[in-house]
């Protein structure tokens, strides 16, 4: 039933799709993981942890491969998820993604960014819908905390 | 008729300095160009693409000089203002800039950001007019998305 | 009287501090400090300046401690609410700070990120208050504008 599942709520597509929210993130230092203003929720970096670990480390274009940094994106993006439940309770609630940015930890000589953060934005894209896309940034860094290879940062838009 | 001419809608400015509007940038990835919430218009970062090819690549504090790095901005902030009008169609409804993220691809020793983001600055300062200026971001980052030696991100407000 | 302190407004905070607002940051290129967008304020990039001249240089993770970081963090901070106060006269006006983004000139072996970002978080936990945190993002980058190792980006909300 197409019709039933393009009217369904994100919360609803997730569980169609047998995906399971992580744990929400935690703070790595002296703020919160969501602030919202208005409709808007601004998440924190999220990072691709799993069971309270950071599940990958190293830099793209030197010791990671496209395909690993975009497991890490997908994992990332979950804790994004995550974090915007835990905020609005039911994910329903959460109409859209509005802006997507990923930081890579990469080399200078690094140029495929894109594919890695199609591990993310393919992800978003399951859940909102294709029909409601996302805006997006993509940047290769020298350095990220704790040594994770990505971080992903939202922006949400609320019903 | 100054008076006119600071009445005028952004279209029109643009139209009066003779610029024209290169075609769209399409997304290289899953993701789209724009992404509106409220009267606010998240554009995906852009390059600087014309002709549907990146028009140069490197990086600052290496390969490009400044002044390189200042036409490649403004080529990229001209991609922003294409991806923006398809979304509204008239430009003359996009009424400001209200934030603009530069990303440069360039070396640890590099220090004259500023100047290069003028580049994209200087040309939304003649669309917009200096009178509402634009908040602004620069950063020198490892590597960009195709070896693109800049990225403009912007948020413009519509009426 | 911790009941006064808690409703008491965020200029009225910063003064039982006993902190004084530096004086407001300048452009360095072709835009302005603040934007504002309905009740938000879109801050551009501050950097650790005091009395009108960059407080230190360096990067993190090659000679400069994270405590030098955190102060640079720190001072990057002030420059903030000094840009946010010359907009709208009185500080209390600003309910929160709803999104904070560090940057940090950093070696690709840097991992403390955390850390050196909380020099900025701290403060405005004390002003804020923390039963409204922000958001937060924090990447090392190769460089920034004038060999600064910090650039805060913030967005504020207004009442």
């Amino acid at each position: 039933m197409p019709d039933a599942n393009s009217s369904a709520g994100s919360g609803a597509r997730l569980r169609a799709l047998g995906l399971e929210i992580p744990t929400p993130p935690k703070p790595l230092g002296n703020y919160v993981e969501v602030s919202q203003t208005g409709s808007l929720l601004f998440i924190s970096g999220t990072l691709p942890i799993a069971n309270g670990k950071l599940a990958i480390t190293g830099r793209l274009g030197e010791d990671l491969t496209v395909e690993q940094g975009r497991k890490a994106a997908r994992l990332a993006a979950m804790n994004a998820l995550a974090a915007a439940q835990e905020h609005v309770d039911n994910l329903d609630r959460v109409k859209k993604l509005v802006k997507l940015n990923i930081y890579l930890a990469a080399t200078p000589q690094f140029t495929d960014h894109a594919s890695v953060a199609d591990g993310a934005s393919d992800l978003f894209a399951e859940i909102f819908g294709r029909e409601q896309g996302h805006a997006r940034m993509v940047s290769g860094v020298a350095s990220l905390p704790k040594g994770t290879p990505v971080v992903v940062e939202t922006i949400f838009e609320t019903n």
